[in-house]
């Protein structure tokens, strides 16, 4: 494999891009006079040539017409999930859905009526609400604790939090924001709060491939294995390879009948996946792809102490350690300012846009979250902006 | 623009294809062994270059995030609707939902309740019938009168069917299979026969532009635009410019309230358009994909009229004539076999795979339809082999 070269800024204003191209109408900040766009959960890199060369193979064929079925697409997902995660899956248990906010919604859909209480720890992905309220569920938002700087389940206040009319709990695993990698203890306090509960599992991998050193994934199903008649396991190569526009995702499920029923979902809403998505998805599960994500991984960890070490040295301005994502969480509390105040500084001042906190729900007001998967110049430029943003404080 | 040149063989074997990789196990006709696959409505055709354009465009680019808005998308939907179809629509109206059978759902979802009817003309295409009942809605099926060779509405025996619970009508427009092109006279029957019973009136106009000459399709908002409260029209680019792949078609809705609930159910199910398909859309949408377009339907045209000469010159056999889609609807009754035996003289004898017309609901028993779509050399193939597997009854 040749060297990626992360540090190449690609220019992706005007190209129909959300991040770039609609950060203006969401955040005031103009990209023409260099404002940075940091929120959108994509990256500003060219995945691995293996996923390029599916596109232009695609592109040179020319008839796009209905998919088939896509053998090496499942052989490759499979091939993936056990030399990355160690978990050996059946081809046969992967469903495949329109990306992972579908995949969510088709969960919702197949194991829970209107009304239904649906659990996420908060604070956490804002899609999941989202969908949760657009579908007439109940949100039940279980706030995480903050211990030694990151977050903790806080499993003895959430027990007295249900009301029994609960039916699953979606786990964002790795957590975003915060970036925690839960640990095998946790994952086995999950599984057993949702036995308990009587709760349907729905762990969104999604973050699973972007994990930095020191740190392990686990798949809650190898840590386990019992739960497999309540667990659905979402995973997906679009955060991981930056091909989110594909829209595709996957709800791997061992048990038969939780199977069928998300299967039935997807058929009831006419859901399938698009030509392209399964072939670069094959293309990008692979050893080169493999080699590219290490690489990949290993810049993100650079982006990250460099933008912590920034952040971290304006008094009152904290970023959770990331073990996982490149979605830096970062605590304005300790400045004493509104969310009013350090949001119009980061805006007006350093022009950039950052992701609302409170779009992440409960225990969200004070925070903003920073995407630092771009060339590193940015994220050097973007800390000195904000250390301009806030240099009163100094 | 540069003549199409629509009799190149291009070989779709082993490329994730439908049609040709998935016809040994629908069929049994294997496409290594010279079987022709003319089911799966796609085409063997290669789209207009401004859409080949686009997929290298974004090849080129090589950034696969997150789509943003894209106002040239919404402009090209807007230019053809009232170009091509003298509809003027107001860029607001359209919701954009992963392909059509998606956005059927998408309208199932939005108007109706689990065990509501939901009415189509049999026969119909299947899918409708499909995720109808996965929803969970009634299949309310009104049998479509022969006359003259063609469908006809029915309407003083569907007025007798109905008992009450029907909420929807879902008219396919023109009508696949058999091919009709509804007249003004037969859209304001439609109209008319949803505000009696209250009805929602979905009209999937996907077919619209592949009409045959001395035919003039008409967008039933044209005709009737007292009905706009009651109408969702559901269009799309992918039949016309062969890029089904793409997952992608749009509701097309006048009315405040209705459009506000279709987008409500695509948000409560996370659906949302691919990176790809806007912008092939965009592509398609144009002078140039205007030019394409009748440079196809004439190619068609003269595909439709081989197979027609040739398999209605089998005594017993009859073909419906087409007014509008590529997809050719055949009766066998007249040869007096069994819908097992006629199936397998064209599968086994003519090695094609059709279209069961048992699939399409009432009515299609004696039937198979024939996708035409393909380079001329293959439909005087198929007229060969037909005729030799029918050889016995001249
Ligand atoms: C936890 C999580 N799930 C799902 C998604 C979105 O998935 P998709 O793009 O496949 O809809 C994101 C995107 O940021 C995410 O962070
Ligand atoms: C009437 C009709 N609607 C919808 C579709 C499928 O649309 P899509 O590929 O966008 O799901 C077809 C495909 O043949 C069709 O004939």
């Amino acid at each position: 494999m040749t060297q990626p070269d992360f540090d190449e800024v690609i220019d992706r204003i005007g190209t129909h891009c959300s991040k770039w191209d609609d950060m203006q109408g969401a955040y005031g900040v103009c990209p023409d006079e260099g404002g940075l766009a940091m929120w959108v959960a994509d990256m500003d890199f060219r995945p691995p040539r293996s996923v390029q060369r599916a596109v232009e193979d695609a592109a040179r064929h020319g008839v796009y017409g209905y998919p088939g079925s896509n053998a090496p697409y499942h052989e490759a997902i499979a091939w993936w999930m056990e030399h990355r995660h160690g978990w050996k899956i059946d081809q046969g248990w992967i469903l495949t859905a329109s990306g992972l906010v579908n995949g969510v919604a088709m969960a919702l859909d197949a194991y829970t009526q209107p009304g239904d209480g649906v659990i996420v720890m908060s604070p956490v992905y804002h899609a999941f609400g989202r969908v949760i309220r657009a579908a007439g569920r109940e949100l039940v938002e279980l706030p995480l604790a903050i211990r030694d700087g990151g977050y903790r389940m806080d499993w003895s206040r959430w027990e007295t939090m249900l009301n029994g009319s609960e039916r699953m709990l979606i786990l964002c695993s790795p957590h975003n924001p915060g970036g925690r990698v839960w640990t095998e203890e946790e994952l086995r306090d999950v599984a057993d709060f949702c036995t308990r509960h009587d709760l349907i599992l729905v762990s969104d991998d999604i973050h699973a491939d972007l994990v930095m050193p020191g740190h392990r994934h686990r798949m809650i199903a190898t840590v386990v294995p019992e739960i497999r008649d309540r667990l659905v396991t979402l995973t997906a190569a679009t955060k991981t390879f930056n091909i989110a526009g594909a829209h595709i995702g996957n709800a791997i499920i061992a048990d038969d009948d939780l199977r069928a029923r998300f299967k039935a979902a997807l058929m009831a809403r006419g859901v399938s996946p698009g030509f392209l998505g399964m072939d670069m998805v094959a293309a990008a599960y692979s050893p080169e792809g493999a080699a590219w994500v290490d690489a990949l991984v290993d810049y993100l960890d650079g982006n990250r102490r460099l933008f912590d070490d920034g952040v971290n040295a304006i008094p009152g301005v904290t970023s959770m350690p990331l073990q996982a994502t490149y979605l830096s969480w970062v605590d304005f509390s300790g400045t004493g300012m509104s969310t009013a105040e350090f949001t119009a500084r980061v805006e007006k001042s350093a022009r950039i846009a950052a992701n609302h906190g409170t779009s992440f729900g409960v225990g969200g007001d004070s925070f903003l979250r920073f995407n630092l998967a771009t060339p590193r110049t940015r994220v050097v430029e973007a800390v000195a902006r904000l250390q301009d943003a806030f240099a009163d404080l100094q």
